[in-house]
């Protein structure tokens, strides 16, 4: 199409409420338009970058067995009451009435509906496994949308939903899907990608994965061992800890810390290190607001994930109250009176000489001794792993913190959503059992956003052309000179011809402007025609990444560009191995 | 795909429910399963019909220089506010709060997202005119869904919205989209629509087309002029009555008329025609509760839509109380008090000696002449066209009505959205102007639906090519028999390599049972691999329809079959005159 008629505008200057580059260039690029909190209308560009994207992901879920469906996005309530997530899920899920008072939800995820649709059909062994997914719209009311298309209330996702006879063969197709979306993020360009064990939130089920792209503007803490393979969520990574076995016994003794609350202070004002210290963490229930203690060291972060799992519910931060009987700033485990679910913390174990709170304000004992003093307690892991932290699979002290996106997860769900929904079939013998499920997702816009985000200049996006909204960007520099403005408009035709996907511009503006325009849509392949190229007989064929800059003659421009395409293609699937299916 | 892994079970009972066939084949083919009231999930077959509409769709909207865009299906209630629609539009739209409390909407048209998006491009008359469209899931929460996909609450549906500096330029694009729609229907099988004006209804402005498919089982009157080309929706059609002018005069008399309410009892009791009387139809207006009192021939049925486009607002056939002074089964015209507002239709104009309500219980009036006992009151046109009647477009009295199904609308919209939204754009001499709107749908379930309605016999669907969930259905009967089925292996291997979308059925079943499931789901092209056939050396190549039935040799099958795609796909657009772009 004409650059004259897209729709949409492109601007230099960076929008003041953009914090990454991605949000900021698909702003200024004309790709997408806010509309409320969390909410994007897509312009041409960006609906064309999203639809191939989907396009990718049917090949490569049909390639797995998959077949596409569609699931409503309005859902009644009653579904979701069979799940119990009707319940259980927070304020994340919208819930309304309809006219006749009856109870929906808009779809955030959709196992429910995936149980209701094969149900019958999945009434016999013979059956499995099979593999439905869908590509449709989502909503979840997140409490903070942000960094543009990364985290947002309405979405488009890709969702698959698998079903089996056995753990095994889920665990089989498992493998398939896990590889498929090592194909499809290689596709979009993203090689890069880390699969990490991730902890299963909401969804419920033992094992899930998740893709995380790594980049320091990600939002999600990713645990990497650089002497193994071991990646995982933050939210899901064991936390060893090496003890300091040089503490020597002393007897526990009640001093004065006045003013001193956080543990830290404490310390510091003991003169001790952090890590011999047993600090507090304090969370309540949300069901019923009752409280849990979590002793760990000092030197430690509280792992909420670990913490909530344990209990068996969700849990938020305390507020603590007069009422309550604990003592802000000086709570410990010696002596603690209470109905609390108390929790100790590996990092604890059989250590001795330890500064913690006294329960009374301002004071704290030394000398604590675990096993002395505490006697036989029982410890778990509740603490975040930590940067040069052991790797719990090699055992080596290389643990690495970064940032990542989650572009992509996969589940092992078990029987949580076909057991209460009485899904059944009938086995070899005859005999009545419930199917096992897994579940895949992939969010589309969130997906192209990390692309750009890890692959742009300052100018505008790098698009792979795989998910680039068109292959070439033909400039007629100087459309007021009429051989020029003919041999494009020629050009422009023939590429037509062979379905090249063109955006074509020549408008009466300046050379610099029109560069600005081509950058921010991030076409890979540019064709310059110039009156100065046309002098020399021929056309200038750049690449947006500048790694490619060619003259052509005239009479080859067609040929040579088509070639070029293909070369890009072929450098995309080979960086990501993509030929070896 | 193989047949024996496709998603969805097929059946042979109709299902009590379904009162049209396509919603019974539908449910019976495993095309869909019904969820929740006008609330659907779409089983493969289904989505691949859906995908193809709407790849239909996209071609015909990209060939008039439609852009695709995608707006949210959730919308702020802010920008529906800025239109006046948060308030005006019932119940059908679903109103919600978000975690802020924040009202949103769900998306039922995008009008006001359309304007919210291109508002900032469109500002210079230069980039006029230009279209924009979706395709996109939307809701309507409608009073009454029925009849399977023809009128559902969640569907995916094609919208498009095009904006313009002038009147005559809207008008040159509306023409383009009507062909355009004319291509899509065309090419998904219904050559046979019809277009008719429409009333504009919620969506404002001022000409409006549907497209109808014209079938007893549409819920939609049509007016049809079996003499010219006058087409309109039952809604928007002129009534033009010819009048009795043979009644003469007679003095105004109040008589008895006991125990009689309706117009006709009066009638028959006082032996007069029914067309020589008066009678009154009521309304209250929605927002206030007043009364609207039309009178018209007793012949003739009242058209609500008239009467609520004369009023101005949403009305309701009324509740006639004790208090609100009218006195029901006997209303009438002559000496009528009461704050009321009087509509009075054209069948009464200029007539004399007319029965009518006399305002008392158990009283009518006789000899009622309009001019002389109520002087020069303002008559309008209020009435529905009656099959016979005369046609407002070449006066002939050849008005016929038929049912139908709207499976398109477009409309001109004028400046309903961009007026009140703030859209401007400066023109040639740098005034500032408001853009005019046009707007186009398609409801892609419907049309599926509606395809399947009208192509289909007591076994299944009869699917054009063009939409068809597949081109091939091969039948392997006789699985067990070797040298069968490795043939039917082969083929099927040929065929896929050759791109063609074939689903294989290599079930051991007996062949009424894959024949059956064959039917259900219409693939326009059967292939049957037998033991019979095999030691002829041939297969079975025939269609859904019975049109075409070929042995062809086990060697030249491939090409045979892909002979065959190729008429079926020329069949369809020639049926269409869709050659003729």
């Amino acid at each position: 199409m004409k650059l004259d008629k897209l729709a949409g505008d492109r601007f230099k200057e960076k929008p003041s409420d953009c914090v990454i580059d991605s949000h900021a260039l698909m702003i200024r690029g004309g790709y997408m338009k806010h509309m409320a909190n969390g909410i994007y209308s897509q312009f041409p560009p960006l609906r064309r970058v999203t639809a191939k994207i989907e396009n990718i992901i049917r090949e490569e879920m049909d390639a797995i067995g998959g077949q596409e469906v569609l699931f409503p996005v309005t859902l009644p309530a009653s579904l979701w009451e069979q799940s119990g997530r009707f319940q259980s899920v927070g304020n994340e899920l919208v819930r309304f009435k309809d006219r006749n008072q009856s109870n929906m939800v808009l779809g955030m995820t959709h196992e429910e509906a995936a149980v209701h649709l094969v149900r019958e059909y999945g009434n016999s062994y013979t059956k499995y496994p099979f593999m439905i997914y869908q590509i449709q719209t989502k909503f979840r009311d997140e409490a903070r949308p942000r960094a543009g298309l990364i985290r947002v209330r309405e979405f488009t996702m890709k969702d698959a939903y698998s079903f089996h006879t056995s753990q095994e063969d889920l665990e089989a197709y498992y493998e398939k899907c896990y590889h498929a979306y090592e194909r499809i993020f290689a596709r979009a360009g993203l090689p890069e990608v880390v699969v990490v064990l991730s902890d299963s939130g909401m969804m419920g089920g033992s094992i899930s994965h998740e893709y995380m792209l790594l980049t320091p503007v990600g939002e999600d803490s990713v645990v990497l061992c650089g002497e193994c393979d071991y990646r995982a969520n933050m939210e899901a990574a064991e936390s060893i800890v090496e003890q300091d076995q040089t503490l020597s016994q002393a007897p526990l003794e009640l001093v004065d810390t006045p003013e001193k609350h956080t543990i830290e202070d404490v310390c510091d004002y003991l003169e001790l290190p952090v890590k011999n210290s047993c600090k507090a963490v304090v969370y309540q229930r949300n069901d019923d607001d009752s409280y849990i203690v979590l002793f760990l060291r000092g030197d430690l972060e509280a792992n909420e994930t670990k913490v909530k799992n344990a209990v068996g519910g969700k849990i938020h931060t305390a507020v603590i109250t007069e009422e309550c009987g604990l003592q802000a700033g000086s709570i410990g485990p010696y002596k603690l009176e209470g109905d609390y679910t108390v929790l100790y913390d590996n990092s604890l174990k059989g250590i001795a000489n330890l500064c913690c709170g006294g329960n009374i304000d301002g004071k704290h004992y030394v000398g604590l001794d675990m096993q002395r003093d505490l006697g036989d307690v029982e410890y778990g892991d509740y603490a975040k792993a930590v940067e040069g932290g052991i790797c719990p699979c090699c055992g080596k002290k290389a643990l690495r913190i970064e940032r990542g996106i989650e572009i992509g997860n996969i589940f092992q769900l078990g029987t949580k959503y076909t057991k209460p929904m009485n899904m059944e079939y009938l086995d070899k013998d005859g005999n009545k059992q419930v199917p096992i499920m897994g579940c895949y997702g992939i969010g589309i816009g969130r997906l192209a956003a990390s692309v750009c985000e890890v692959s742009h200049d300052e100018y505008g996006p790098i698009w792979p052309i795989t998910i680039a909204p068109w292959e070439v960007h033909l400039c007629c520099v100087r459309a007021d000179d009429e051989e020029c403005h003919a041999f494009a408009d020629k050009l422009y035709g023939q590429l037509m011809d062979r379905r090249v996907e063109v955006i074509y511009d020549d408008r009466s503006v300046r050379a610099g402007a029109m560069f600005s325009d081509a950058d921010l849509l991030g076409v890979p392949v540019r064709v310059v025609v110039s009156p100065r190229n046309m002098k020399e007989g021929c056309v200038e064929i750049v690449t947006r990444d500048k790694s490619v800059s060619r003259k052509v003659q005239l009479d080859e421009a067609v040929s040579a560009i088509e070639e070029l395409i293909r070369e890009l293609y072929e450098d995309v699937n080979a960086r990501g191995g993509v030929n070896e299916r």
